[in-house]
């Protein structure tokens, strides 16, 4: 366990005024209950942060400058910030709108923006705003690239003062759910639902509640067999479902806070309901019904597919998998199930199609998955900056309804009126001092959290809020992180595989490139690729993946010429001769690309290094040393892969640039 | 450890007697001291033989029917064996003789042979035949296939009836040395040199000395520095010597039967005089200087070359580091130095041409390493009968001189008349029950050893005497388990990698296939295939590798047309349209003989399926249950390989067969 953390984002530095200081002389606290332990958060943040940033303390008062109040009027999450005549007011509509208004204050303080006269109206956008931990007990984290676990340790639950800022961090920016453990859930992980753990586990739940954050652990769903000592998990077995009301009861007596469940079944060698010829419904809708009393929640993962694909196998498709596994039980998951879909059908690429399952769903609570940790968007050594990313998730039209069709409106709940949605991430923190091993991918963590609160805030917004909060604002560091930030998921893109093929990545790590390196193997990602064109045809000739969206989007994705180009190769086979809409050719359009991406990375460190005087050294080199990693990894995929396509096609470069 | 392991091939099960059971009727020792404990040990295994074999109790007598005596005029591990008049009589010209002497009466029995008229003259070819174990002291064994080590267990050395037993296997093959841990001296390793182990270690020494067998240590490089405690492993520095002459005076006090030791430096991140700017005959020499009054010799591995290679780079060329390594500083080694080489220039390939190290040097002590273990060649879960491969080695003429210039001269001293030569073998052991994974790999241990002996012994000679002493004497058990091991090595070639080019295979784990696996990786290990050939330029357009032999072989190979087929793409980049001596291209080639490698497979199968009734369930079990994995394997070699040529190529195979 290492000792050490910075306080990111609330680092709370000296600011300048700008004329806010006389707001915090008094404050007053109207229709909450001031014991209130999310509310006392709150009064305690803002004295740290007005203290920090402004030296000042602020003090209650009757008659304040400074005003809290209560508005039932509010979404219970939700408050408005209004400032009339040197009175700022924030009311809200309960103990977390509260919370959350407070840290937009202290966000405008340090951004050096004047209150005087603002006029905020804010509620978040997803009902659900969820953190999903990968952590295992032993310490590690499965795709974790920032050191090991700090809610784990040797097979303990560790609480300490590093869950608290951890609880902070993610309330800053909206967080209201974090599960706690890997869903792939094992050993001692199966026994935090046992005596063993409660008593921890509790302490740690307490200190989210302090948050406003409701707690959740993913659940080994074979637990009646592996701590129960039964023979089977069948979700219609009369003993399995007393087993699990004996259970979850018992977790509610010793963990109050506790939300619900994150279940991952039947996938990647996980136990599941199959195995007893169930459905995945009959599975959630069992623990549903008997957590539904306590208001809790079963969070589904969708990530089911069959991972023994033989790559001889033209007609399976990984990619349908999640469609076709969970697309004929819609209607039948009961109302406090929410099924998680990762953002894409294959698995969190640099490039991929939105998933079909995302409004292919009708009549059923859906929760959008996506990756702040690097798994295969550079291991937070490479910078990636995800929001543009995210965006185009959110923003995505799937003509699952007349209006309020995007899948930010899906998982609002503004398509299908329901309020069990929202938004996850498995989230890229661990025990490093700077919580997410590079400094620059803190920016995810925080642009996560604020997307799932307003899902209209740009891309640009959210770094330039980051920067601001992290870095001062200097406004040359203001726009040389920017220019970093802003167009690295593009750099990214443009070194490693193109035009949404995906892998390409040394198999198991997952950084690195290996072009071959799954397209002989039982993963079920391949790129076909010959020596006269690459692409996996998924359209109605080929697996007819393409047909699984709502139209026009079907017919879009099936034809070659109206196909998206960024991802023509996941939809088709396509020759190297062919000519992109940019008049080149697809060959010269990888060359093309992968000799940009690495001048792009060339462009960056320079950036980062005109800011050598303006930057914490600590930081400086952290960020450094890990630049200098991502521009020989950059290298790396640009020969392989152009030295691979070149090899393959027999086709030179026009421009005559060193391939081998 | 596992507590249960066979006899091998010296199971001493019942035989016909053939007329060779009154020879054992009385037998007397003659002018050997009947307490030497090798003396001691040959009439043990006698006894133990015959009562097995031939249920009887050989008598000691003065006037006997089998008589043992000494030879003065004979090799010190040479023997003769003559029958006259109902008498036998083994004369052998020292201890060693005469235990190898008892073994080879017992293999003829075994074999149901009738010892009368027998006449044989027999004397080791080759002076040191080694084994090397490439052991961890926490169990594990570095390219082990067979369980885990049974010298070591937890840090600890283990000496029990099963060194026993190893020690009796070896030497009845007619071992005479073993070095009993890793190359890669590591961890607790280090620490076997020193009083924490140095009583067992002397256990253990004792009990191959009760065998005729050395004993030896791998030697940590750095030993000064890791546990003398000192800043420097400077061969030349004074105090570095003053304490490798008390650490060698307090080995030999404590392990009288020690050999010497073998030692692997300036390799794959290992230590070694190159870092202190010194030659590697200025760290072998120092070691030898010190341990010569004791009788010991250094073995020195010449297994250098850069590991961190660009696969940019065509101009480094790893098969030529070996030779560029060590050929100028030859005559430079002291008497009691060997230089242990490699039987290919790259590593253990299932085809490489022999090292140009082997009579390239002309005034060194030279040592022949084969691999037992099959790393490359199956993991002893696929049937791979290596003779042959290592009789194309020690048959080789590298024209080093006049006469006597094949390197089983060269190990066997021949050449250049020196004594301290031979063959080591990377051993293929564990701790299964049946020593080597495959019951069928256990043909491979008892080879190496016959082969050791007596270089002139064929593939099929030695083939056949290992299933008479393994599964006794049934013609049709013979000719079939014959028909498995003898092709087995050319089909495993046909369906791996073809022509000589070795690798394509999964990178660190070196079973299944990975055709572009090591294509861009540091280990300077590529096939360079395009879409219009494959192979590396070695000739002297090229790297010049090819040069580094004695005429004619280094025209031989330079020139595509001489070069021997199945080294083409080791030495030349062939197109694929090239035309091969059979009439068939190269692309067709590649198609036909992986296609026919899992053809044999199959008949192999069918083979060893045909012998159910005749071989022990446990062993028929073993080996089937491997040959299902073998026939898996080399499916996926075929359709892997295939297809990557085909996709690369485009070239159809003539005879239609499906590619993916």
């Amino acid at each position: 366990m290492k000792n050490e953390w910075t306080q990111a984002w609330l680092a709370y530095e000296k600011r300048e005024e700008k004329g806010n200081g006389a707001y915090f002389a008094s404050v007053a606290v109207n229709g909450f209950d001031t014991e209130n332990v999310v509310v006392q958060s709150a009064l305690k943040e803002l004295k740290k942060g007005i203290k920090g940033m402004l030296d000042a303390e602020p003090m209650m008062a009757d008659k304040a400058t400074f005003v809290m109040k209560k508005d039932f009027a509010l979404n219970a999450e939700g408050y408005t910030l209004t400032e009339t005549d040197g009175v700022l007011t924030l009311a809200a509509g309960g103990e977390n709108g509260l919370l959350y208004g407070v840290f937009e204050v202290l966000r405008r303080i340090a951004m050096e923006k004047s209150l005087q006269g603002v006029s905020v109206n804010a509620a978040p956008d997803c009902p659900l705003r969820m953190l999903n931990h990968w952590d295992n007990m032993d310490n590690s984290i499965e795709r974790g690239y920032s050191g090991e676990s700090f809610f784990f340790e040797d097979n303990e639950v560790v609480v300490n003062d590093r869950t608290v800022d951890y609880a902070r961090l993610a309330a800053s920016v909206g967080i209201n759910g974090v599960v706690i453990n890997n869903v792939n859930v094992k050993q001692a992980a199966s026994y935090l639902i046992t005596d063993r753990y409660y008593a921890k586990v509790a302490e740690m739940a307490k200190v989210f509640a302090d948050y406003g954050i409701k707690f959740f652990m993913s659940l080994n769903y074979a637990s009646t067999i592996e701590i129960g000592g039964m023979n089977s998990a069948d979700p219609l077995d009369p003993e399995v479902i007393s087993w699990w009301e004996k259970k979850i009861a018992e977790c509610y007596a010793n963990i109050p806070n506790l939300g619900g469940f994150l279940v991952k079944a039947d996938s990647e060698g996980r136990p599941g309901p199959f195995t007893y010829g169930r459905t995945q419904a009959d599975g959630a809708n069992m623990l549903a019904d008997i957590i539904k009393p306590y208001g809790g929640i079963i969070i589904w993962r969708c990530f089911v597919y069959n991972c023994q694909q033989d790559w001889r196998d033209y007609k399976t498709d990984r990619a349908r998998a999640g469609y076709d596994n969970f697309i004929e039980m819609d209607g039948d998951y009961h109302e406090n199930v929410i099924l998680q879909i990762k953002n894409g059908p294959m698995d969190f690429q640099i490039r991929e199609p939105i998933s079909p399952l995302l409004g292919g769903l009708k009549k059923t609570n859906q929760m959008l998955e996506v990756q702040v940790a690097q798994e295969y968007t550079g291991h937070q050594i490479d910078v990636c900056y995800l929001m543009p990313m995210f965006k185009e998730v959110l923003d995505f039209k799937t003509y699952c309804s007349e209006k309020n069709d995007c899948v930010k409106d899906i998982i609002s709940g503004k398509t299908l009126g329901n309020t069990n949605t929202g938004i996850a991430a498995v989230i890229n923190t661990g025990n490093d001092k700077n919580w997410t091993g590079n400094d620059l991918a803190a920016a995810n963590f925080y642009g996560f959290g604020r997307l799932g609160f307003d899902t209209e805030l740009s891309s640009e917004e959210i770094a330039e809020e980051w920067i601001r909060l992290t870095f001062g604002n200097d406004p040359q560091v203001i726009e040389k992180v920017m220019g970093i930030l802003l167009p690295s998921r593009a750099t990214y893109e443009k070194y490693t595989s193109p035009l949404g093929i995906g892998w390409m990545v040394t198999p198991h790590v997952h950084y690195g490139c290996s072009v071959d390196g799954y397209e002989y193997s039982r993963w079920g990602t391949y790129h076909r690729a010959d020596h006269l064109g690459i692409g996996v045809d998924r359209s109605h000739n080929g697996t007819g993946y393409a047909l699984q969206y709502h139209e026009p989007n079907a017919s879009m994705y099936d034809s070659m010429e109206t196909c998206p180009e960024e991802l023509l190769l996941f939809f088709h086979h396509v020759p190297y001769t062919y000519v992109l809409k940019s008049g080149k050719t697809l060959i010269q359009h990888i060359y093309d690309t992968h000799f940009e991406g690495v001048e792009e990375v060339e462009k960056m460190i320079a950036a980062w290094e005109s800011l050598k005087e303006k930057i914490a050294p600590e930081v400086y080199d952290n960020v450094s040393e890990r630049f200098g990693r991502q521009l020989t990894n950059a290298r790396e995929w640009r020969d392989q892969v152009n030295s691979y396509f070149y090899r393959k096609s027999g086709i030179p470069d026009e421009k005559g640039r060193q391939i081998w």
